[in-house]
């Protein structure tokens, strides 16, 4: 192994930090993991950091590491890798995490936000390997996303770009809590798709999806809903025809404006199947000017939970 | 002026074409416009413009020139600077013009399509010199633009970038002469505008509109709802806020993704006035997230009718 290139990937979460040695071909050659510890203040965070990066260290057997990677949730500001305000991390106002990490391990530390990494690792390592251009998409909890173009990511000046999820798809549509209307996140984050679904629900007691949860409405979540939908259930489908119809409208405004032709979808709801996947390809095609309409490619995201760790190794890979 | 670096930028439009001598301060030194005959086939055209381009050219006193740029509706191909299927342009499918043009003169020859050169012209010598990135947005007949990114034009991976126009404000409005519904275009393009201010006309027979006109609602267009907007107007006032809600939808979609904080409008509809602007300032603040709200500005171009020849002389200086 000693003439081997590696990386470290750190993704940095809310409850548990994951380090990972990375080959330059996307190998995991050692992984660890570590509590967070977000509550416990900035100090404590960086300790944990340094915890996982050394285990992983350990295997490094010869080979020449080339840095460290480290996805965040948060603004990032690339000079002194910066963490500002991440979300359900106590004290923590802006860090210069990237700097801390240098001064520990003497070696190149580059820090980005997590939804860029993901969209990293699907470019160097994933479903986005064949493709220089595209969106990537993260659908979840909430809709976010990072723009690979030529292979690299693009921040835009302020390194603020990819927010797919407040693309209005309606000028007079939901109030968003972004304080905009009709983002569509508000539309199919997936609290609002499970709202959506429980509310039509009254109107359709015959779906398959109470069956499911076992008459409770509480655990309806995208999972079921595809689960219904694959079984034939007509309520189930419509929702994810809707749902699609939503994503595909902004992918495609997206798409007109930057003249993109990919996006590659991941995050939790995305990985309820095809259905959805049909739904979006349908809309966003609907939506593109003609030039593109042939090269419309709606892919679904392959590294799942690793994305966070060879991503962030990608940054110094 | 023996040390002067010169180009020369070439506006052809269906009409005319239109050449200018321009100086790497954005100075016209000398203009010429021909008939482009469109009528009469591409052998015809390229012709006329060779002759505006001579034309100009004979005052080039000892200066070093470093290129023709053209800018010409269509799709354009950069091999070659084949222009593609420009609309009202006879017998014209695929024309190498770059090459024909470079053929003739001997010199570097670039061509673009006329919103970029637009947005180049007001990059390099109007309303956007002091912004590195922008959004250029040209509102007439129908809504094109163009995007600057670090002072250079992001054509994007097949040159189809800046469909501005095309970006849905609504996943259910409706259908575009694109085939996709709810394009902004559709709200405020030329025809529409005048078309929902004669059917607003209908319930506010109150309107200065309706003087201006003299009663014929045939002469209604921007600038007279401009005029009745300034006189006080209430019913021309809510049809400029409500198309600067249509377009500020759009143009905090595409801060929103691409992380852009200024849009540079230009066009026949935006010639209109102040009420448009301020309309659109306030729809774009609410649109795009936190962090870019601060920033955002948008400016009327500067470069009216000369933007054609100085953007494409700033495509080879």
């Amino acid at each position: 192994m000693a003439h081997q290139t590696l990386a470290v990937g750190v993704d940095l979460g809310g409850t548990t930090a994951k380090a990972g040695l990375i080959s330059s071909t996307g190998e995991i050659i050692a992984q660890s993991k570590v509590p967070t510890l977000a509550d416990d203040g900035p100090k404590a965070v960086v300790g944990q950091v340094v915890k996982a990066i050394e285990e992983v260290l350990s295997y490094v057997n010869g080979a020449t590491v080339q840095g460290i990677g480290i996805g965040a949730a948060g603004i990032i500001e690339k000079e002194g890798g910066t963490v500002k305000s991440p979300p359900n991390f106590k004290n923590w106002n802006s860090v210069p995490l990237g700097d801390e990490i240098q001064q520990v391990f003497k070696m190149r530390v580059e820090v980005e936000n997590d939804a860029n990494v993901a969209a990293i690792a699907e470019a160097k390592f994933g479903a986005g390997k064949e493709y220089p251009d595209f969106l990537f998409v993260i659908w979840g909890t909430g809709v976010g996303g990072g723009i690979i173009l030529d292979h690299k990511i693009y921040r835009g000046p302020h390194g603020g770009a990819g927010e797919v999820g407040h693309i209005s798809i309606d000028y007079k549509g939901v109030q968003c809590n972004c304080g905009s209307r009709g983002c569509v996140e508000a539309y199919i984050g997936q609290r609002y798709l499970s709202a959506r679904t429980i509310e039509g629900l009254k109107l359709h007691p015959e779906s398959k999806i109470l069956q499911l949860v076992g008459g409770d409405l509480s655990k309806v979540e995208p999972l079921y809903i595809n689960q219904a939908a694959e079984a034939g259930d007509a309520f189930a489908r419509t929702i994810f025809e809707e749902a699609g119809l939503f994503l595909g409208t902004a992918l495609a405004s997206v798409m007109n404006i930057m003249d993109l032709r990919v996006s590659i979808i991941g995050g939790g709801v995305s990985a309820a199947g095809k259905f959805v996947f049909d739904a979006i390809t349908k809309a966003t095609i609907a939506g593109v000017q003609a030039p593109l309409k042939p090269g419309i490619k709606i892919l679904p995201a392959q590294l799942g939970n690793t994305a966070g760790i060879l991503g962030a190794a990608g940054l110094v890979l």
